[in-house]
């Protein structure tokens, strides 16, 4: 456990957690506390992972539900697949909101949590500021609010370097003055894994932790410290150098394995290398067995993932070469992204919005 | 004094009330609860208006003092000016500070009111972005801090038609949890005079009623609501076509004037409009008397300035014709204009800011 | 003819410069080389002005074919009649493309000129950025462009403000590098009346003066000029005091001249003045006689429109205070009209593109 | 030959062609037609690299001057240190323009490439955003115009991505146009090393290619092309998943490296993994032995620089994971870089500003 701790590297996504301790200790299974269920929507695949007190303890995340879409509808930059992943984050929401037990008449509050100044950190202003905000309506002129519509409040409180005041004691002290029923948090959030950057977004009943992907332990936002349910919504923006880096070694060995399997099959596949437009996934089959990983890699070859990670973070931080890095296309993924979200959220919150008009509340 | 409502047009600045209240009344005088006291520094006119209960009454103005800068840095677009007004507004901001009460070490909540997607709105917001925040590095990193500082936070609490909450609540439950000694509010204000567009500065120790200038009445940020002092500061940025179509029609009487006085004169100069280039400012004594006026604008010449208001007000707004307006160089203006507040602010706060320094800090 | 001169104002609007010139000199008629004609579709009025040779010395345009569209669907921010503007937009501007002989496969050259950091004036780059540009992909790439598009590109030259380059000869250089079949010009104008900000798009296909709008004249870009077609798209964005205040004197004197016809009508309808919210347009026909216009506004009632203008003109531009000004919301405004106006560009160039399909190129 | 062009990895940065060269032929010295030169102003590594016909063969670099400026300045985010860069970069250039024959009367164009709604590609737009640019007021108002002022003129002619024509084409639209004397063109770069991003600016006299950082070859912006002479300023802002993970797997060798020649050393330092705050920095004398690198990573730590990154390009290309990526802080950098290089042009081009002054006009 100890020795868990030392080589272990935080993850935002339960669903990363949840590999990474199956990958660590294979004989861990589904019943340990953690269960995951996998489904497919058009090109969104949508992962269910729900984690018991015992699974907490093991994969190091909160007990609670966490829904996981991948979709490659924002790299591609492709707006259909956008309007229709919408949709889907859309469903799922509404799905979470009646499981927590939030009614369709209940109010509710978006927190934005971010800096609107740094491009990748800005995903939560973003989407504040294109959700459909109606609760001073509900106040001041009732009258024009139609059925289907609910009351509901949108706040950026900031982050702690350029308000100086801890985001979640903002927070705090703006829920406790417009006292929602429920609360919606969104955050950009750091990835374990390079595919992951704008291709997930992960919700969950478990709250969030300010900062906490980025190394910092600030205070929670939850349902344990406000007493109403608190959904959080994240989408992994930013990855470190080691990570990029231990993917990629982690790509080179399942790149030679799979090279070597295909030399001893009777008809012999080109290698990837000869075919570079023709994309294939590598798959954890395709790792070399020990032998083979420590000819390609050496000693190196021969770490587990965690181990690996941990390696090069202890020769990378002295250095000050651990950069936290992001897609150069990273304007355009926000903005897309925050689209996608709010448009969701838009839909999920007010049934009375048509689909066009959920996007066009949202431009 | 029902008459007096009736025709009455809110101004933010109580130097503009004072000047409407002494114009409409000219037997009032500076000892019935109003004190204006005036002082030059460079191009800067510094106007200090103190104003008692008794005042308070008569000019619609709340008691307590209001210090008014008036410079044409920002609309010359004059870099050295502007570094000299912010080193006034930071003389004045902290001489101003230790009349209420506040000492060296008590810490400061800078709020920046309004909306920053509307460029004549969002003073408030970009001086916050200036303000040098040093809250968390006294809480976090005390090591850190050299003499000089103190603690500052700063927030920017959003519009009521983005969040859906009351501005004042929102301040509110930000103050209860951030819990400063005192706290200065930034606002963008309307104007009753094109004159003062981009032109003005008041600091008050009166607080403010975010929205007010924009006909809105909503809940006061001042001491009686928060126990602690609270320091206003507001430039006007907006005016509407009524005000601009009177200070005009006003404009035109005082030239009429003038060329009429000029005449008579024995040495008979050039009239304004021969010289086009030289600017001479037209003022009070160049307005004609009663038959000249009549001569001029007819029926409309012989109103007084809040009653040729109160009409143009009448026929503009059932049309939606009084349109709120800008200069067209808002967005260079509330650039410069921030960079002078934040860096008068920094100045006034942290006196262990060198004076280049403090413009960096808010670069 | 020198007279008339001495007291014009520039117009960018050929329905302004006629309607001027019709009011100035009521026995001038259509048949004098300014033909008009009048359309209405759904909230939008299009006012089609043909203006020949003879026409042209007359108004002061360009002898050619002007297209106005007058809709409030901006100022309203109502997402559906900028839908339909856009809609009809496209239309006329496609109709316009083939009077002037551009057939559809012929390449085409957006030009959005103004400065990007001044929000009133920033139409022309926020209109570049979101039409869609093809022009490489048929170089490129022609496997990849299908049936209904053809070559567009786009620029945006800057201003000689910030480039230190004559605007035109600029426009010039790339024109003939690019060598495209036909321009499109896309500018900010002034204009002459409060109504028409944002309210009004102007199709020509007469070119432009860069500038011209704002007082200076610079060279042109226009047939003549470039030997193939150009069309230029015009919004009014700002007005100056001058317009502002001789707009709103006339209504004042318009308002009285509805009162007195009202109180000498049987029965006696309610003053415009006590129905705040009923809005009532002021026309023409509500002007009071000459003595009445005496008894309200003295000399100045008196004096023509042309005669007020140059008179306020003379009297603010040697305080330095006739102002351009722009509403307050500019922000909202000129996002919204960019995206009408591209989502028009966008359908009339590439009839390939559905209509849903144009609004989200352009977003 | 043909095995290096197979193996090479293009940069940009001459310096860096120079050290790859040097590296896999050690053989290869100063004298086979690269020149190069080092020195050093406070903590800014100043590196003069010269390459002739021969030298341009070999390194793949065209012959001509490279000046490379190191310096931590802006990752730091220390003015003062940015103020320092700035003054020695004008120094540089000032220096580099009298080497290609510019006299102090002769007019230039900066050119910034880029696009401006891409952070990490936004360097050029930024950087003329803030060049004082003073030819218009030689045309217009020559009386306005001090001494020790030239005439300068700033364009940013976007990307073809955006204008649908070659950059080249456009650049070259407006040379013609403009007609200047030279011409300086600033572009953001990629690296071929995480320690280079926003860390190194280079000059060099040999023109540019658009776009060719990024893998595409477009037409060359040169004294060739032109007739004048072009100077280049270029920062490396991007990266790949390859170059970060190839230089990581390096730290590691050399890691290891080190700690095996310090345990054999007499006084047995402490590793920097047990020092995570000591920052050392590991040089190529800690590469361990062939037999070493075997031992730590496998055949892969056989391979040459080069080799390795073919491997690593040709396993992450076909997968799609071969991201370009930016620092997460890229807003702030590209504000403070676009800062620092406006504020070197614009006191190298008018020896009249003030070294405070050229810092402001630049703001």
């Amino acid at each position: 456990m100890k020795e868990k701790d030392l080589y272990s590297v935080r993850t935002d996504l339960a669903v990363e957690a949840q590999e990474m301790d199956v990958r660590d200790d294979p004989s861990s299974s589904d019943s340990d506390g953690v269960k995951v269920h996998e489904n497919q929507k058009d090109d969104i695949k949508i992962t269910y992972v729900t984690v018991d007190e015992t699974g907490a303890e093991r994969i190091g995340k909160k007990a609670g539900h966490y829904i996981t879409l991948d979709s490659q509808a924002i790299r591609k930059q492709d707006t259909q697949l956008q309007a229709n992943l919408a949709k889907v984050l859309s469903g799922q929401l509404r799905k979470l909101l009646q499981d927590v037990g939030v009614t369709e008449e209940q109010s509710g509050l978006v927190v934005g949590l971010g800096n609107h100044h740094i491009t990748p950190d800005s995903l939560g202003p973003l989407v504040t500021d294109k959700v459909l905000v109606t609760s001073h309506l509900f106040r001041l002129h009732p009258e024009t609010v139609s059925e289907g519509y609910r009351p509901v409040s949108a706040v950026t409180p900031g982050v702690m370097g350029t308000t100086g005041v801890e985001t979640s004691d903002m927070v705090h002290g703006i829920i406790k003055e417009v006292n929602p029923d429920f609360v919606i948090v969104i955050d950009a959030l750091a990835s374990r894994s390079i595919d992951r950057i704008n291709a997930t977004i992960q919700l969950s009943d478990t709250g969030i932790h300010p900062g906490s992907g980025i190394g910092n332990k600030r205070k929670e936002i939850s349902k344990e410290t406000y007493g109403i349910p608190v959904i959080s919504i994240g989408v992994p923006t930013v990855v470190d150098a080691v990570t990029i880096t231990s993917d990629t070694v982690d790509y080179v060995l399942k790149h030679f394995g799979r090279e070597w399997r295909e030399k001893d099959a009777p008809s012999n596949a080109l290698s990837p290398a000869m075919n570079p437009f023709e994309r294939k996934e590598l798959t954890e089959e395709d790792l070399p067995n020990e032998e083979q990983s420590q000819a390609v890699l050496g000693m190196f070859g021969q770490l587990s993932g965690a181990e690996k990670k941990q390696l090069i973070k202890e020769v990378l931080t002295p250095l000050g070469h651990n950069l936290m890095v992001t897609p150069k296309e990273v304007d355009g993924f926000m903005k897309d992204m925050s689209h996608v979200i709010a448009t969701g959220i838009n839909g999920a919150l007010h049934p009375g919005i048509e689909d066009g008009e959920a996007q066009s509340y949202s431009r």
